[in-house]
């Protein structure tokens, strides 16, 4: 059986690991039991680099630091996870993974987008996902549902004129690559929003064997 | 004034600190005080990076990884310390810097060399030193040297054979660029290598003014 790589996309506050744990559930009952990880901290190097990249002490990192950091999780994570799993067949549903570095440190922080593109190489080695899914959420939404964490991280402590340009980068690179990148707006009822998820994952993912 | 970017490279045990600190004396005789900075670690988050990359606890970590957290390393350090000081004019003297890529993680790991110009690429946009000094030693001398420290870090514990592909490769990168970097043998006395480090850079620094 061949390995199928999803990966969901989206604010945190979004919805992404709801509906990762739902898809999940749907594709066990498919018959095709798959993997969930996130990034950055998927690997046990990547929560310290997580810690480190995440920490509100670093006002002064630049914002290629935080893309190099970002990439470097990301190389571990595709090595030591993602790749050996799709190799044994299974699906991968990862949250976060390349466009999350176009959207926010592109879109977000300004960064040149062929540069992260280049980061991204070195990080994934060419490895893309089978199908992205983006969650899309009106900032305040998606700020207002994160209200409840304990402390806010450097990148969710940027405010809402930062979400913005991240939504907008989603959307953009949604149209961009409309084969891959799906949008799907998390706004409604959890259930509906998985309905619409597993919908188009049972459309694009091969049968069994 | 204009800055003049000097690093040192060479294996760990190779005398870089010392010869950084007697070249900084020199140059302060001269009227030209500097700027002693190294990497990785030449900045606060880039010595919790350092902390991160050399922990012997990780024995996974693939090479991809380290590369790309000492790139972070070096994007900081460029953003945060050394674009500054050579725009205030300063002689920067710097401890390993992007050849130190190429040497360990290319010529000692074996990583693609153009992926590493890539990284080096991102994480310094393209700023060269003007001059950069080789410390040649053997492997076996470079390893006495620091058999003292108290405990080897994940990249000095690599042995022997990883060391001499090391020198190789600094050999290598002296003959492919030979106008910026200048392989000098850190084997004899230690103000005998300082006396021909001193001469190179007096030859290439520019005069005051």
């Amino acid at each position: 059986m061949k390995g199928f790589f999803i990966t969901l996309e989206g604010p945190d506050g979004g919805g992404k690991t709801t509906q990762a744990k739902l898809l999940l559930e749907f594709l066990e009952e498919q018959g095709r039991p798959g993997l969930h990880t996130v990034e950055p901290g998927g690997t046990e190097i990547g929560r310290a680099i997580r810690a480190l990249v995440l920490n509100p002490r670093w006002r002064q990192m630049a914002s290629r630091t935080e893309l190099l950091l970002m990439a470097a999780d990301r190389a571990q994570h595709v090595a030591e996870v993602i790749r050996p799993a799709l190799a044994a067949g299974q699906v991968v549903v990862c949250e976060r993974y390349v466009d999350s570095s176009l959207a926010y440190q592109g879109y977000g922080l300004g960064e040149d987008l062929r540069l992260i593109d280049q980061a991204n190489e070195l990080a994934a080695g060419g490895l893309l996902p089978d199908l992205t899914i983006v969650l899309d959420v009106e900032p305040a939404t998606a700020l207002a549902r994160t209200a409840c964490r304990t402390q806010r991280d450097r990148i969710e402590g940027r405010g809402l004129e930062f979400q913005a340009r991240v939504r907008e980068g989603y959307q953009k690179l949604c149209a961009a690559f409309p084969e891959r990148m799906h949008l799907i707006s998390a706004e409604g009822d959890v259930k509906a929003v998985h309905r619409r998820i597993a919908e188009l994952v049972a459309s694009r993912i091969p049968g069994r064997g």
